[in-house]
């Protein structure tokens, strides 16, 4: 395929500077952070224009009726705060803890015989992430903190500016002594394609996005995936729940931030709390603008209301037969049956319920009595997030940049004779494993 | 296809037997292994007669050439002790510390707001495995162990004896609370390819076997893979090398046991040792049996000893353009481009060659002075063995059972109203995030 030549390069480039990298203090790494910021700096001017370029491009979809508006707002690096806490970001990164180097298994298998499991980068990734341009710095600055060579496709509808993120943070690296193909950015889905199967040199997909974009490169490579998709994610109101917190609790769910991965689509209720916490719940969500899709016993609930809620008839609705609203004791069942896995909430003041639904239910975050919209890598004091991973091996749920490293065993015989294996064993005059772990910080040499 | 719906049925009723797992003690897991073992002593009569047959049908193809007489070895229960330490390794597994329930991290986000890392089962594990009938055995203690649901595959040679093994597995298991349907066993290739369809029931692919099987799985599913494939290892001799050191580590990296995947395949010599060390080497691995493929300058040093070295003529033979043999200073990125990222090892006196090698080769284990076959999960203290992971991601080298865990995420509200994001932020009147991280050996709900 044409494309593909390039693509290898790409690859090729990567993880040759990937494996320079390994020999770099990562004080180094740092350093460049803070280089990429002060060329962020220098080049806003043109990064700005490039942005209004992408923003008149998108505007011209939006009026022919091909974007929505929502999508072109998310383009725009003028809004709010947003250019400064792009570069802020870049300085958080910076500043936090090292995620390599560090050991966390140390056992001395016999006089003089150490072994360190310690904490490296995991080599080139491949990161596919939606329109918002201020993501190429983000995911950048996080592969770099973190050890590893990226290569990012950002959004074509973000590609004049990030085109010009690119280059400042390439200009940047080549202040520092990490090469500057150590981040570098592709603009089309054909190389994507063609890196896909490129496992030899690139060793981590990770795409942010549709169900379907994540299950369309799992299917269509041999590289590791650590997914990011959409959560489908629920509250359960128990038996014993406190109204008050089951309001609060719900309508936070839903209404903090509708379109994130962690706000709550699914209500299940317990079919006891039917006519007395239901009612409230429903009321408050109505009053917040929620449309209501109800199964029937839900429904009739609210439909017996009197007076009859604010927004009942505009916003209710009958479900559909994958019903919105349920009722069952056994929720947990439902959930693993139906949910995406991310994050589900129980609300309740019983101990063995909050209990049985925390080990029951299989998702990466299981709450008891707090919004699903806490599951997020700064909230829960990461510092950071690259994503929230739908996948369970390897990183699960926010993922911050511990999720990012994965580690090596470095092994050192001070032996007068170095060590071998032969020398083990049961027999006469074989020695004994000695299996003494300590404490180590670091690796020793 | 036909055997599509038996493995559905298959692959359901795994999820659905660790569903329910997860609400009974880890201590019913542990008396399921005591179960096991008495149940294969129960049915040692029965199970050493399948082995016969399997045998016999062996004997016949090694016969007619078919199969090679070191796997019909494999096969046979009966041989040495392997019989009793099949045994012995449920009991050891058994007794080993539960890899669940570890919390890894606390975090108190806000005043009542606890966050909770807890390790938790992976889910469902499909395991194919080479014709060693006792791995049904071994696999299926790890996963209970680990609280993971598995699918077994294993060689064909040995299914008579196999299925005799599983059926022990589930009897004892239907003596404990945990569903029979736990451990399963299936027997071909169709039922694996159908398997590999069911992403939604499966979580976790683990060939062990040849680098062909295992990319040959990678390509045909959508299921994460963890991968143990061959081990194509290396020892750089180095030019500060102890003679003695060298010897001994090239000799016991090839010969301890040539077949494993983490016996040395590739001997690296540093150019200024060729004349030094590499004859004395090169004896040693002559007198050892091993046939060695020189490159041209380590043949002419070889053909240049006067006397000729034992075996000269038989065992050493100019090499391919893929060199076993080589000389250079740069000898990590050779191994980086050359070897399978398992093992390697160093023999060095200096220090800044040591730091350089072990952090500059991109190997699951980077040894210095110390022979590539500790490359072992009992050797490096982990009291057991999954395998050996071919794969960076989740678990890399040798995989104890702490490779068969994952984690999720449980958060507790103590607050009289419950947790909701909206309180949190930088306005007036909101809080801000306390990330208060403290110690917890369990979650305490």
């Amino acid at each position: 395929m044409p494309g593909d030549n390039a693509a290898a390069s790409i690859a090729k480039a990567a993880k040759a500077a990937f494996e320079a990298s390994q020999l770099i203090p990562s004080s180094e790494r740092v350093r460049a952070l803070h280089e990429i910021r002060k060329e962020l700096e220098a080049a806003k001017d043109a990064i700005l224009q490039a942005n209004r370029t992408d923003l008149e491009a998108a505007q011209k979809e939006v009026d022919a009726g091909r974007m929505s508006s929502s999508l072109l707002k998310r383009l725009d690096l003028t809004k709010g705060d947003k250019w400064e806490s792009m570069l802020q970001g870049v300085t958080d990164v910076a500043e936090l803890p090292d995620p390599t180097g560090n050991v966390t298994y140390a056992n001395e298998l016999d006089d003089g015989l150490e072994l360190y499991r310690v904490s490296c980068p995991i080599g080139v990734l491949l990161v596919i992430f939606e329109a918002r341009p201020e993501v190429v710095v983000n995911i950048a600055a996080l592969a770099i903190k973190s050890g590893n060579a990226a290569i990012l496709k950002g959004g074509k509808e973000s590609n004049e500016t990030s085109q010009l993120l690119s280059k400042a943070i390439q200009t940047a690296l080549s202040k520092t002594a990490i090469p500057s193909t150590y981040i570098q950015a592709i603009q089309t889905r054909a190389e994507v394609s063609a890196l896909l199967e490129l496992d030899q040199y690139i060793d981590l997909v990770i795409p942010r996005g549709s169900n379907s974009l994540v299950r369309n490169i799992q299917n269509n490579t041999r590289i590791p995936v650590m997914g990011h998709a959409d959560g489908l994610c629920s509250v359960f109101i128990d038996e014993s729940a406190d109204v008050k917190k089951a309001v609060r609790i719900a309508v936070d769910s839903k209404t903090d931030y509708p379109a994130a991965c962690n706000a709550a689509e699914t209500l299940i209720l317990h079919e006891k709390i039917l006519s007395t916490v239901w009612p409230e719940v429903a009321m408050a969500l109505l009053a917040a603008d929620v449309t209501l899709l109800c199964d029937e016993p839900s429904l009739a609930v609210l439909h017996s209301l009197s007076p009859a809620p604010a927004n009942l008839s505009s916003h209710v609705q009958p479900s559909t037969p994958r019903s919105v609203f349920h009722r069952t004791p056994q929720s947990h069942a439902w959930i693993n049956a139906h949910s995406s896995h991310h994050t589900d909430s129980i609300v309740t003041e019983d101990e063995r319920a909050a209990s049985t639904f925390c080990r029951g239910v299989d998702s990466a975050g299981t709450f008891v009595n707090a919004s699903t919209r806490f599951a997020d890598g700064f909230r829960y004091g990461f510092g950071t997030e690259v994503g929230i991973s739908t996948g369970r091996i390897h990183a699960r749920g926010p993922v911050g940049l511990e999720g990012l490293v994965t580690y090596k065993y470095m092994m050192r015989s001070k032996g007068e004779q170095g060590h071998v294996v032969g020398e083990f064993g049961v027999g006469e005059g074989k020695k004994r494993y000695k299996h003494r772990k300590f404490d180590a910080a670091h690796v020793p040499f």
